[in-house]
C-alpha cells in the first residue's frame, strides 16, 4: 500500500532532498518493502497487482536515474519468484529489500576488498576525479601493506582531484598531481588505473566524469590495465532496450567566464563514454566481471531478462 | 673571421636576449654572412677553416636550440658545395644566409598558404595552445571564404588556450572552447586537427605543448586528420645521432599552489612526443610532407647526410 | 502424438512449401502443439518420450534450417520444466508454443522499436541488401520524426537494393544508392549502419548477405557504429558445438554469362560471415544485445545450456 | 561424516599422491559422496553444516588446485538447489557427485568429438607442449578421415613436444616439428591452432605452457584461428573476486646448467597468460564457448554466482 | 620556341585527341625538346626563359592531367642543370627528354619484369579493374613459368572485369571471376594483391579505380600483400603544396537507370584513395619502392624539391 | 687489372675463406683498390670498362652475399662521380675504398656509440642471438656508466644466448637468461630491445636469426621500442627492384636428432623477417634511421638510385 511514509520518500526522491545513486536506490528499496508491509490485499493476484502500482509510483519520482529503476526491479523480482499466497510473496519483497539495502551499504568497502586483490606491491595506481569507489580501492590496497603511489589529475573544470589529493594524503599514500592533458605522457610510469562510473550500459560501456575515456585511450594504447570500480545499482537497465545514456553539460561559468570570452562558445559536457574494448575489468560489490558480462548482470539481478515485463 | 658583430649576435643568443627559435636561427645566419664578409683568408682551405671555426663559436652559444645548428648547417652547406676559390665559397655561404632568412621569415605565411589548402569549406577545425603556424592555417583558410569554425583547448596549465580564442574571435571565425579533458568526446565533431610543434625528430616524431599527444590520439581513434604546421628549421638534426630530446618539467607552481598541497608531488611537464603513426601531414614552408619525409627535410636542408660531419 | 496434421506441416517445411526462417520456425512450434493437444500418453514419462519423437520427427525435415531447432527447443524447455502429470506439461507446452509464435510474429515490429532508439535525428543510415528487420528500423525511427536519410548498395549479383531503393522511396525516406564497392568511399558520410541477418553463430558472429563483412569491415575502420537487427530464432544453436555454419555457393549464371566467358570460373558465393569484433550491437525483439551475448540468448531461449541434451 | 576414507582421499590430494587437475576433482566430488552418504545427521541444517565442514576440510588439502574448489562447489550446489529433508539433500550431493565423476572421465573423449567439428579437411594445425584435451581433438579429427597434418614446437625446457609427436606419430598424422622461436615465421603455413589450458580465467583469459601467448599473438597477427581445448573444471572461480592466477617460476636447472653460467641469472616460468582477445575458442566437454562466456561457465557450475557464497 | 608542330601537339592535348597519362606525357617531352631544338636565342638566359614559356604553355592545356607536369618538370631539370651556354643547355633539354620518351615507353613492360619477381609459383592473385600495369606484372610472372592463377573482380559499374578476364584468359592464366562485394569472403585463398593506379600522392596513397581501397582493406586484414604497379609518371607533384586530388563523380546511369529510381539519387564516385598504410609496395619501372618513398620519387625526379620554384 | 692479388681475393671469397659480412665487403673493396692501381688502360673510357669488368669479376664469386655488391657499388660511384682522365678516375676508386674500408672496420664501434645514446640509465635491455652491433651498443652505454641490465635468450637451436651470456657476464653487465618462449611473458620488465641483422630490405623489413620477428611482435604488443644494429652494408640492394631475401633451412639435426623421430618431419629455418612497422630506429654507423630511409640509404650509398644501372 502506498502509505503517507511511501509518499514522503517518493517525494524526497523527487525533490532531490534524497540523492546520490546509493541513497536513492536504498529509499526506494525501503519503500517497497513499507507498501509490502502495509498492505491489506488478500490474495496473491490483488497484492502483486498493488506491488506493481507501489513501484511504478516510486520510479516516477525520477525516471532518469539509473539506480532506481534498478532497486525497484530488484525487489519486485523476490515477488514474482515466490510461489504461494500473500504471506509467501510479502516475505519474498521484504527478504529482497533488505538484502538490497544490505548489499548496497556495503558495497564501497566490499569493492575495496575485492579491487585490492588486483592491486601488487609497488604499483603506481592513475585515478580521476573523486569516486569513493575508486579510491576504496586505492586505500584498501595501501592499508593491506602494499608499498602504492597514487598518480592524480586535477579534473578540471571542478578541480576534484583536488579533494582526491587531501583524501589520498590523508589516508598517508603518496601522491602525485598533474594537469588533465598530461595522462598520455606520464602514462607509462602507471602500473594500473582505476576510476569510478556513473552508469555501466548492458555492452560494457562506462558513463564517467569527462576525461576518463581519454585516460581509458592512453592506458589501452599504452597497455595499462584499466579497472572500473562500480555498484552493480549503477548498471544501466535502459540500454537494453536501446535508450541511450544522454551526457549532461553543464554551466559554461564552470570552464571560464563568458565575460571574457564575448563570442565564444564555451562547453562544457561532464560527463563521457568509455567503450568497453578499453575496459579491462568491472570490480562490483559482486565480483569482478568483464565488461561483456554487463548485460549477465543486468538481467541476473534485476530482471530485464528475456520473458520479463522491459 | 669572427668580428664584434658575430660576437654581440652570439652573446645575444646565448643571453636569451635573441629568443624565439626563428629569431635566433635568422641572427645565425645573419652572423655567418658577416664572418664571411669580412674574412681575410687568401685560400679556399683558411677561408673553410675560418667558416668551420665561426660557425662552431655560434653553436656553442645555446648548444640545445633546435634552430641554431639547422641555420649554419645550412649556410655552411652553400660553402662546402661550392667550387673554386674565396670568392666563391663566400658568395655561397652570403647566398645562403640570404636565402634562409628571407625563406624563414616568411615561413608562417607560406605555411598558412599551403596547409589551407588542406582545409575545406564547411570544416571544423581543432587546435591546441597557441601555435603561429597553426593559426595562420586557419586564418588563411577563412580569408579564402571557406566557412570553417574552430574547436579550442583551454590549455592547461597557462590557459594559452584563452589567447587563441582571442585571436580567433578577432579574425571573426566561430570558436568553441572547452577543457583540455573533453578533446575525445567532442572529436566526433571535428573534422582535421592543426597543431604547431616545437621540434621533429628524425622519425617524424613531434614535440609539442603538453596535450598534443593526447589529442593526436583520440584524433587517430576516430580517424580524424591530424596537421602539424612546423618551419624547417624546427626539424632536429640532432636526433639523427641519437639523441633524445628532452622535455622540460616546469614550475609545480603554474599547475597549483603547492602551499595548499603539504606532502603532494606536483608535476607540470611542459612538452609531449607524439608518435609519427599519428601525424597524418607535416606542413612546412616547403611543401607538405608526410612524417616519414622528416629524415630526407633534415638531411636536405640541412646537411646531416651520409658522408657528412655528424 | 504425430497427427496427420503435424505430418501435413513437416511435409511442408521439406518441401519448402513453407519457407522463410520465421514461417519454418512458426509451423514447427504449431505443430508441437498440436502434437501435445492430440497426446493420448497416460503418464508424464510417456507424455514427454512422444513430445521428444514428435520433434525429432520435425526436426528431420529441414536438419539445416536454423530456426526450426531454435521452435522446437523453446517449446520443449516448457515441458521439461513443468513439473506435475500430463497435464501440466502439456499446458507447458502449449503455453510457450502460443508464446513463441506470438514472439516470433512481432518480432519485426519490435526490432523497429528497439532499433529506432539507436537512430539519432539527421542520421545517415547505411543498408545492404533487402533486410524486413533492418528496414524496420530505418522505418520506425523515420515515422518518429527523425529526419534521416538512406544509404544503399546496389546488391551484386541481385541488385536487392533496387528493391529495398522503392521501398524506402515509398516510405518517403531520402535514399542514395551507389555499386558495392564505393561503401568504403562514402563511409565517412555515414552516421550508423544497420543491417540484417541470416544467422548468428554462439561467438556473435553473423551470417548474411555477401557483402555485408566489407561493409562491417570499412564501418570499423571509419569508426562507424555497425549495428545488426535479427530475430532471435535465427541465432544458431549448433555452433555451440562446433558446427560451422556452411557458405552457399549460388549459380554462377546470377553473376555473369558463363557462355561469354569460356574457360573462366565464376563464383557466386551468397553469405558471408562477419566476425563479432565487427558488430556493435545485435537488436533483437527482446531487447539490444552486445554481440558477445549470443551466447547467453541461445542457452537461455533454447536450451542449449550446460546439462541439458546437446 | 569425515570418514577414515575421506581422510584418506584429503590425505592423498596433500602428499601430491592424487594428481592432474581431472584426478584431483574426481577425488574430491567422491569424497563428498561418501561423507554425504555415511552422515548421520537427524535433520537438514545439522547435515548441511556437515556437509560444509567436509567440503571446507578437502579444499584445505590443496587451496591452489584449480579444479579442487570447482568440484566441491559443483557438489555441494546440488545440496542447496535440494528442497526438503536430509534424504532429499544426500540425494542431490550422491547425484551431482555421480554426475560431476562421469562427466569429467568423459571430458577428453567429449572435447575431441566437439573439437572435431572445427576442423577441417586439409587442414594444418599447430599445438604445443603436450595436452590431452588439444591431442584428442586433433586425433577425433583424423580418424574422422580428414587428411589434415600437425605442425609441432619442441616445447623448451621440457621438450613436451617431443613426447607429442611420438603420440601423433603413432595415431599416424603427418608431424613437423620445430624450435620454438620458428612460430611465427611458419604461421602462414598453418590453418589452426589448438592447444590445452592449465586454468582459464573469469575474463576469458587462458594460463597455459610457457610459450602459449607467444603463438597466441603471432596467430592472431596471422588472422590463424586459436582454439583451447580445456575441460571446465579448469575455469578458476577465484579470479572472480579478484584473485590472481599465480605464474609458478621452476628450477634454472631446467633451462641450463648454472654451474655452467655463474654470475648469471636464469629464470624458468613455467606458464603464461594468453589474453581473452586472442583466443576465438574455448573448447569445453559441456560445448564450444567464446572466451567471454568463461564467466558464465564458472557461476552457471560452480555457484560463483551472485548471491552465493564466494 | 613554340614553333607549328609544338602548337599542335598542345591543342592535341587540350581537345584530349591525345589522351592516356602516358601518352600525354611523352607528347609533352616531345614538343619541348622541338622547341629546344628549334629556339634562336642567342644567350643562355633568353634561352631558359623561352623553355620556361614554351613548358608554362603546354601546361595550361591540361592542367589537371597529372603526368603532364611531371614530363615538362623532367625535362627542364636537364635545362637547369646544364652548365655552360645555349647549346650545352639545349643539350640538356633534348637528352631528358629522349631518355623521358624512351623510359616511359618501356615502363609497362620494365613494371612487369620488376614486379614479377614478386610472384611466386603456386600464387593465386587478385587483381582489380583493367591495368595494363598490374596485368603486365601477373602476365610476365606466368611467361616465366610460374603455376599462377587469378581472382578478379567484375568492376561494377564498367565491367572492366570482363575486359581483363578476356585478356588473362588469352594468356592462358586460371582466372576466378566474381562480383566485387565477395572480395573479402575469397581474400583467404589470394597470397598477393596486384593493382594499378590513376595517381599516387606525395605521402603514399594511391588513387584508383572505385573499390581499390576496399580491396586494400581486406588484403591489410587479412595479412595479404598488397601491390601497387605504377609509372612514375603518376606520382602527383601537387600534393607536395597540399593540393588534394580530386575525386570525379561519373554519369548516374552507370550504375542504374534513374528512371526506374524516381526520387532516388544516384551517386557514381569513379575512383577511391587508398591510404599509404595499406600499400605494402609500389612497383615503379624505376625499380619497387615502399609508399613512404612516394615524396623522394617526386623529389627527386621531377624536381619539386626544396629550393626549386613550386 | 684483375691481378693475381685480386683474384686471390676472389678466390677466398668464394671459397668462403673470407666470410662474415665485413669482412667480405671490405676484401671486395680492397681488390677493387687494387684493380685500379694496376691498371694499364691509357684512357678513361678503358680504363672505366676495366672496372665494371673487375667488379663483375668479384660480385660473381658470392652472388647471394648482401655487402659484396654494396661494398662493389660503393666503389664503382667513385669511378662514376669522377670527371677528368685515368688518374682522376682511379683517385675516386681509391679513395672511395680506402673510405669504405675504413667506415666499414669502424662500424661496430661507431653502432655503439650511437645506439648508447638511446638506452637511459636504469634500463634493462633485451637481446637475442649473438650480434656484436648489437652488443657493442649495450656495453658501450654500460662502460658510460649506465646501471642497466640484459635479458637474454637462449637462442635455440645453437645457443648463441650462451655465448652472448659469457661476453656480457665477461663486461659486468647483470643478465638474466631464459628459453625462447617466455620472452612475451617476461616483456613487460624491459625497457628496450636491441637486435642485429643479417640484412636490411629497402622496404626496412629486417632479416635476422630466427625468433626475432616474434620478439619484435611482442614489443610492439607491449609498446617496448625495438630497435636493430645494423652496418649499411648490411642493406639488401636486390630488394629495390623487387629480389626477395631467401630464408635458408639449415639440417634439421640441430633441432633433435632425426633417428630419434622417424617418420617426423623436422623443420630449422635459420631467419625471419621482422616487418618495417614492427621496428622503431635502425641504427648505423652513419646515424640512426627509421626503417622507411632504408631505401634512401641504399640508393643514396650504393647508387642503387634512379638512372643508374640496376
Amino acid at each position: 500500500m502506498i502509505t503517507n511514509e511511501v509518499k514522503k520518500i517518493a517525494h524526497g526522491i523527487k525533490t532531490m532532498e534524497i540523492r546520490g545513486a546509493g541513497k536513492i536506490a536504498r529509499a526506494a528499496a525501503l519503500a517497497m518493502k513499507i507498501a509490502a508491509e502495509n498492505s491489506k490485499a488478500k490474495n496473491a493476484e490483488d497484492f502483486l497487482a498493488e506491488m506493481e502500482k507501489a513501484s511504478n509510483f516510486i520510479e516516477s519520482t525520477r525516471p532518469s536515474a539509473v539506480s532506481l529503476p534498478n532497486a525497484l526491479r530488484y525487489v519486485m523480482r523476490g515477488a514474482r519468484k515466490a510461489e504461494g499466497g500473500v504471506d509467501e510473496i510479502r516475505e519474498g519483497i521484504v527478504s529482497r529489500a533488505d538484502e538490497f539495502i544490505k548489499s548496497s551499504e556495503e558495497a564501497v568497502k566490499k569493492i575495496g576488498e575485492i579491487g585490492a586483490n588486483r592491486i601488487s606491491d609497488g604499483d603506481t595506481v592513475m585515478t580521476h576525479c573523486n569516486s569513493q569507489s575508486a579510491l576504496s580501492v586505492i586505500k584498501t590496497a595501501f592499508k593491506q601493506g602494499k608499498k602504492i603511489q597514487v598518480y592524480l589529475t586535477e579534473a578540471r573544470p571542478f578541480y576534484q582531484g583536488h579533494i582526491s589529493a587531501r583524501e589520498i594524503l590523508k589516508a598517508g599514500i603518496p601522491t602525485t598531481m598533474f594537469v588533465d592533458s598530461a595522462v598520455r605522457h606520464l602514462i607509462r610510469d602507471v602500473d594500473k588505473v582505476v576510476v569510478g562510473a556513473d552508469s555501466v550500459a548492458a555492452n560494457g560501456a562506462v558513463v564517467n566524469k569527462i576525461g576518463t575515456s581519454q585516460i581509458a585511450l592512453a592506458a589501452h594504447e599504452a597497455r595499462v590495465p584499466f579497472f572500473v570500480a562500480a555498484e552493480t545499482y549503477k548498471f544501466h537497465p535502459g540500454t537494453l532496450v536501446g535508450r541511450l545514456v544522454e551526457i549532461e553539460e553543464r554551466d559554461p561559468k564552470e570552464v571560464a567566464d563568458p565575460k571574457n570570452f564575448p563570442g565564444i562558445k564555451i562547453r562544457n559536457p561532464s560527463f563521457d563514454v568509455t567503450p568497453a574494448e578499453y575496459v579491462d575489468l568491472i570490480i562490483t560489490e559482486r565480483g569482478i566481471i568483464p565488461p561483456s558480462a554487463a548485460y549477465a548482470i543486468i538481467s541476473d539481478l534485476f530482471g530485464w531478462e528475456f520473458g520479463e515485463k522491459t
